[in-house]
């Protein structure tokens, strides 16, 4: 089962190291992880994508809440929240996959950041959903590096501070 | 000094809290941090933008390269490359805000992807430098919450692939 926390952390040393390594003691794989500045320069947002189940969802999270550098800790609920990612990828540059990519680029909103006669650079950002879709359309092309940002998350009906 | 390095990974078990210990055993702050998917799903990509002296750096990194999941890592220079964040951010509401917002939504690209009554939640992406420039004109507004990809880099002249 996917699921996505926001955690608000105080910027202590090592507070990463912390939160990462409880879930892995609790055997959480975590798919994609992002920690930025927040609104106040003593705190970090961590977003967690990660997979487990629901039983061993509930008791990491009440772990993490626990660590004394957790100010609040929630579990975005999919119904409510803005999902985005960003990512930076590069293909290579033939005329085939300049038509193609110039095509994809239109429809997924995508930007040309730089080209070469190797290779050229777009970027995009979007839903997990349509960067996923827009990467199949990229594979074929012939991907020669990315970059992604995981994915950041906001809730549109509360925010983190209303959490328990 | 600030810097940015690119470290490609196995997706190993805890992999991420042996290269974030790492930072911190050495006395490195991580400043931000993005986990996403490479074109290969056997490896995943760290993005750590961080604080130290160049000689401190230089060890540091020696010393992450050779973590046995680590299969490449590189210092990603300024001149060469392409650096991102993406930022979802809510602000009150109200009908100068919402004026504001509008002309500054207009100058950095940004978008409006959610209003209540009470906040507006704002998109936008773009360079570090450019998006501290953005938060500086939402401030005044009143900051309810944000949440920030952290910094994405990609080498515009080689990937990293090359590095040693």
């Amino acid at each position: 089962m996917r699921s996505v926390v926001a955690i608000y952390v105080e910027n202590n040393f090592g507070v990463l190291t912390r939160v990462a390594g409880l879930f892995m003691r609790k055997g959480f794989n975590i798919d994609t992880l992002s920690v930025g500045e927040t609104e106040d320069p003593r705190y970090s947002r961590i977003t967690v994508v990660f997979d487990g189940d629901e039983y061993g969802r509930g008791f990491l999270i009440k772990q993490v809440g626990k660590l004394h550098e957790v100010k609040k800790i929630k579990l975005m609920e999919t119904d409510n929240n803005i999902e985005r990612e960003h990512m930076l990828v590069k293909v290579r540059n033939t005329t085939e996959s300049r038509a193609e990519l110039k095509s994809a680029a239109d429809l997924y909103h995508a930007s040309i950041v730089d080209f070469n006669p190797d290779v050229i650079c777009v970027e995009v950002s979007g839903e997990p959903k349509i960067m996923e879709e827009f990467l199949n359309k990229m594979k074929p092309l012939g991907i020669v590096e990315m970059c992604r940002s995981g994915i950041i998350c906001i809730d549109c009906a509360g925010n983190i501070f209303d959490a328990v």
